[in-house]
């Protein structure tokens, strides 16, 4: 690795979940993927911009997407950032706003790109374990003043959610910058943007990836007072989020009927799926989101991860403490659901 | 700028050439977007890749056109990145291949991102000045032990190119990375990639968006050996390519018929506006690209640059020394020239 720099060799990498070649031959239930279709207005959007303006660069700011959010949400476009998915925003963030050396803290369990892009920055930084329930207390970050503070809400992988109540409350003494990671925040939970234009030092980081099916596009947005904002188009590269991807994250958000239904079908497929687990001896962590972290009451959970691979079902199986005893399973379309549950009865009961 | 971290606050931006929202009201001849449309196939494949699969996440690999570009290249997939752009591969390379106050030499004049990303990655690096022709010795940049050499091939904006016989005969001495900028490569340059199989301090980029007319996209691809290509691997954002985009850059590499047609259309182009320009006073670089670097006899750069601004026709025009005495005009289709050449005139003779 000799041309590597020190930074490159010694980061760890953030391994993504498995995403195998022959993806058609599995039921992809471990990266939270939304199991419905987009809408398919998204698609017409997209095969209308398959046209000859492909050959010019597409707007270094994506403007009439940033008009249409900011429009939807009561906000203004320079409250606004778009990136090439919201991990773009996250390594902006971390590349832009914290000082290398600067103190960090982030909930136990959490996504783990926070701790993995903060190790990659040099970054100190606490992990605040959950209770037993995987709540969390937001006073418990207010012991030290930390420059960074994340917070998935709902939180991945557990589901479990913050109040909006406590995180404004929080904020009155908290003086670093507050990051909600709202990735899954259309499912059931409620928004903090109304923060936005409360408190100087919050972000909102939200995907296009979960409620609006376009993991494909890689699209993120950030949320934030104009300064902010104004940071990350400092930072970001030039023409960051495509022409294509653009015209299909502005029709994902004008088909707000397809959104609705879709987001009621999952709720509705969530709702089959936790009477199922139940039925089966799982323990179910009450859910936000559109995955459920589960435990059974006699099976260890990689056991389980192995036996559902080799019948070509992934689900998702983490490393770590607390944790490694749960699977976080995607919520899927009613097929895929019935046939987990088909193996996971014949797992359980063999 | 409570928020923003030193580096952030210090760090020059990169200006990119001007992206109007009136954009259909001008004719660009200012970022050296290819005049001529993609490939239908190309637009073909985008339509096709248009369907509910948008919902996953795109290959973290790109692997398929990874496999396609090494065959058409004699080289292996483990050879190949692709990022969002070529820029992502620039920053990606500051980021992870040079140790913080290591040291740099570029060409001048030269393509401004590789100075602005040096001065954001507190990277000391040397201007290496062309000669009055604009050519440059490589040997110059042997003087010191540099960590990094970028060189554009051909040159943006200047046009001229390097031998790769000279690029090889550097190579044999200097034990830093050379980094060869091949975004134009494709109009007439002869492209350093073999040089990969011979020196393991060699890394190519390249751009989807000029000869394949996809800046729309965000394709470029970085070629060396495998273990610089792990690191960029290593940093990158988990999912930094699209789905969409990689379906259409395979068909482009596929659709070496049209490529081929529309290099020869360019070249015809960037002939017939080489002596429409000389007509009308105006000296030329010889170019290898899609694009002239050109200075009129009598009328500064800068006002003639401004009298097109107000005419609708937008050419590049860079401060600094040297380079304000020219502009940059990308080789645009026969009816844009016509109307350049028109205006240019008008202005000329005024």
């Amino acid at each position: 690795m000799n041309y590597w720099n020190t930074r490159l060799r010694e980061m760890t990498e953030y391994i993504p979940g498995e995403q195998p070649q022959d993806i058609d031959e599995y039921i992809k239930l471990n990266t939270n993927e939304n199991s419905f279709p987009p809408s398919k207005q998204v698609l017409e959007a997209i095969k209308e911009a398959a046209n000859d303006k492909v050959k010019l660069y597409p707007d270094p700011k994506s403007t009439r997407l940033r008009e249409l959010f900011a429009e939807q949400n009561s906000l203004n476009a320079d409250n606004i950032f778009v990136g090439n998915g919201s991990d773009e925003i996250f390594t902006l963030l971390f590349r832009g706003f914290i000082e290398h050396n600067g103190t960090a803290a982030f909930t136990y369990p959490s996504y783990s790109l926070y701790y993995t892009m903060s190790e990659a920055y040099g970054i100190n930084f606490d992990k605040i374990n959950a209770e037993k329930d995987f709540s969390i207390d937001l006073q418990k970050f207010s012991g030290k003043n930390y420059n960074l503070v994340i917070i998935s809400n709902p939180n991945n992988p557990t589901g479990t959610g913050f109040d909006i109540n406590d995180i404004r409350k929080f904020l009155k003494t908290y003086k670093g910058l507050l990051v909600v990671d709202e990735a899954y925040v259309d499912f059931y939970g409620e928004t903090a943007i109304a923060l936005v234009k409360e408190f100087d030092n919050i972000i909102i980081t939200r995907s296009f990836s979960k409620s609006y099916s376009l993991a494909g596009l890689r699209i993120g947005l950030a949320v934030s007072n104009p300064e902010i904002i104004n940071g990350f188009f400092k930072l970001k590269d030039s023409y960051n989020v495509n022409r294509i991807s653009e015209a299909g994250a502005i029709a994902a958000l004008k088909d707000i009927k397809n959104f609705k239904y879709n987001i009621q079908m999952l709720i509705n497929n969530k709702e089959y799926l936790e009477e199922q687990l139940y039925e089966l001896g799982f323990e179910i962590v009450p859910s936000k989101a559109n995955f459920l972290f589960v435990k059974h009451s006699a099976i260890q959970a990689e056991n389980i991860y192995n036996k559902l691979k080799n019948r070509k079902i992934l689900v998702r199986y983490f490393q770590g403490p607390v944790q490694s005893e749960y699977l976080r399973i995607t919520v899927g379309t009613m097929m895929e659901i019935k046939k987990l549950i088909q193996e996971l009865a014949s797992i359980t009961e063999a």
